[in-house]
């Protein structure tokens, strides 16, 4: 008996326009499928050898940088009209420029109250007081000496995407849009460690966290979230924590809106309710529709953006292309993303490959056959407790778009027939 | 029936000279038993409030940088007298001042045979040719319109730590003879793509690869090991690859050797044999102790090494520690570290965190009550192949002290009575 083939082939469609199924990544098919992806098969000898070749190059640096013909890419930042507030703001990630899941920390998005504080690690101290059995007060020497623990996590700025409740879709970059999200491998002491060493007492129920930037940032954070898998970090991606976030000790409370990572960590005091700090009574709570506001929404929900193409990208001319962009929930793991290239009106399953960790990003890919005409790109996230990232249109009938917080709708880029990839509204 | 507790308390010691139980670090057990790590419990009332509380901070910077208080952790370059070559030889990765697994790309080890080219991306050319159906030439433009991968993945040189080689111990930083490895997120195409597009003929087995510096640095690559798991990388930790790690293209070849993974890449030949370069030829073969020498030995074996405490890190009194430390394998993911503060007498099992990759490094760490009194540490892996790191005298015995790469024997560190730690030989 011969069995009937039934499955699509691996060049074959996925979803409309041009989405080809994730298969060929996994079975080498692209060659044979939607090859031809810009490589020229002109005449390969003789080589062409350039200067660069013919003389020795540069010398060692103690510490390295990019080279300089990528001097283009930085993080976006706003002109500020004070000069005495140069550092107040958001710094956004360029996220159409990066590739994997890690942040160089260079590139990482800041969000300071009060720029960036100079801070002498030898004096610096943190403290740990209230509602403990013996306060504490720790040197960077002495955080140096208790256990510590490594983990891959995203930071997304509570109020990343909020440009997108705009009324009329603005002709914005990504890094204005998305770019308020990094992600980096951290380093430091669990909380719960020191937390135990000054002893709780039982009636404490949360923890204020303060920063030692001028604007003394500060909010309340669960106790409970505090004992689970908040850190007190010492190290990103590797070396000491960078100023802009939070040298030399922040908190991280892994998938919880930016703010709450307080950087310059200088003092936890634990208390029995929340201390409703200027941080989380004037800003960083969510006006709904009805005037109503809602208060002290930690995790930052399901969420996904492809980074390229986006805009700031132009294609050159049609063929393959791959899909690429970033998933994360502070819920959980992603489980799935779909990518459409017809505005969402069909979907195809989207490659994940890498470690798939838990409040971190995860990178997917999808292959594109784009033909040359107009099409919208989406992507939409599930994460592992079955949230879906919304439709800008079901988000807006849930909460309103005044709220300018946990904006986490699906977006849409246009691709026009000149390859320009515009935000639009799908 | 009363069951009896027979299993040790996480606070006894798990082996000799005061290594303690990984499972404090699960059972929250630290504070009951190996606390009071150097915090101290003074009035943390009033807080000082430091100068950098009371004036605004620094402004954003596009691309960010270390702190200036951190403007020692750099990486070790040996003074070289020859003015026209200051980019030859080693740069390497301070080790001790760090943690988590990725190495910062400003801090990632480089060796360079002539230099640091300064490669303008929109001249070069990647150009695959030899035992192809159609030669192909590829602008980094190209490049990026095809499907990626991204891995995180460690990069060790081949000559890593020879100078354990020497008959008597020297005085050496951990920068010295363990810091020629890095670990990056690497996010690129799959070299078998590219492969299958140029369409490798039936008679090729070896891929020559070439660099665009001045020296041409080039290896003879198994064909087996371009179609499995070899990466055209374009990017570093998020963006694209450092000049000192071969911007704007570098190969990676997980787990070989690390001049093997082609820095500045312009050539790739598909030929039926190795092309001997001289790079495989007058260097990267082992001199054993008979006199003959090994050639094509890729996979850098199983290894570890404490990297806190380690030589330029000085204990500041008695009292709890951590260990922690790297282990690797270019054959596979480590299954289990185990670390000694007698010099090899007793071992207890470190805790592994974080996600165990094949091919990248993992952070390994064992609590530890320092008595005070002279201690000798060491750390053993083993990967997932069952390869056990050898002790020196095993390395010796089976290869000999001659030959300058892969040696991976277990290392010792000797703290004495004044918390300072030294290379030693146990």
């Amino acid at each position: 008996m011969i069995r009937k083939k039934i499955s699509p082939k691996p060049g074959d469609p996925a979803a409309g326009n041009g989405i080809l199924s994730r298969r060929i990544f996994l079975e080498g098919m692209l060659a044979a499928g939607a090859a031809g992806a810009g490589a020229s098969g002109a005449v390969a000898e003789p080589l062409t050898v350039q200067h660069w070749m013919k003389v020795p190059g540069a010398g060692f640096a103690g510490y390295g940088q990019p080279s300089r013909f990528e001097d283009k890419v930085v993080r976006f930042i706003p002109p500020s009209p004070n000069p005495a507030t140069q550092g107040v703001g958001p710094a956004r990630t360029p996220l159409h420029l990066l590739d994997g899941i890690i942040t160089p920390s260079g590139l990482h998005f800041e969000r300071s109250h009060s720029s960036i504080p100079d801070i002498d690690p030898d004096r610096h101290r943190l403290v740990i007081h209230g509602l403990v059995r013996r306060p504490l007060v720790f040197t960077l020497e002495a955080l140096h000496r208790y256990p510590m623990q490594s983990r891959i996590a995203f930071i997304e700025c509570a109020g990343n995407s909020q440009a997108l409740n705009a009324p009329q879709a603005q002709p914005l970059g990504i890094a204005v849009t998305h770019g308020l999200l990094g992600c980096s491998e951290w380093t430091g002491v669990k909380l719960s460690t020191l937390l135990d060493e000054a002893g709780v007492d039982p009636s404490a129920r949360w923890v204020i966290a303060e920063g030692a930037d001028a604007a003394a940032m500060s909010r309340s954070i669960p106790l409970a979230k505090a004992m689970d898998d908040a850190l007190v970090c010492l190290y990103q991606n590797g070396e000491r924590v960078r100023p802009s976030n939070g040298y030399p000790v922040r908190l991280l409370v892994p998938g919880f809106e930016g703010n709450m990572n307080v950087k310059w960590l200088r003092r936890l005091k634990l208390t029995a309710g929340p201390a409703m700090t200027k941080d989380e009574t004037s800003k960083y709570t969510i006006l709904l529709k009805d005037e109503k506001a809602w208060q002290f929404v930690f995790p930052m929900e399901v969420k996904s953006v492809i980074t390229r193409p986006a805009p700031g990208i132009t294609l050159k001319g049609p063929g393959f292309y791959e899909i690429s962009g970033l998933a994360w929930s502070g819920n959980g793991s992603i489980r799935q993303v779909e990518v459409s290239a017809d505005g969402g009106r069909s979907w195809a399953p989207a490659a994940l490959r890498g470690p798939i960790l838990p409040k971190a990003p995860v990178r997917f890919r999808a292959p594109w056959q784009w033909n040359g005409g107009p099409a919208v790109l989406q992507s939409r996230a599930t994460d592992d407790t079955s949230m879906v990232q919304p439709t800008r249109a079901a988000f807006a009938a849930e909460r309103g778009l005044r709220g300018i917080y946990h904006y986490n709708a699906i977006a849409s880029w246009r691709i026009d027939e000149k390859g320009e990839a515009t935000n639009v509204y799908a």
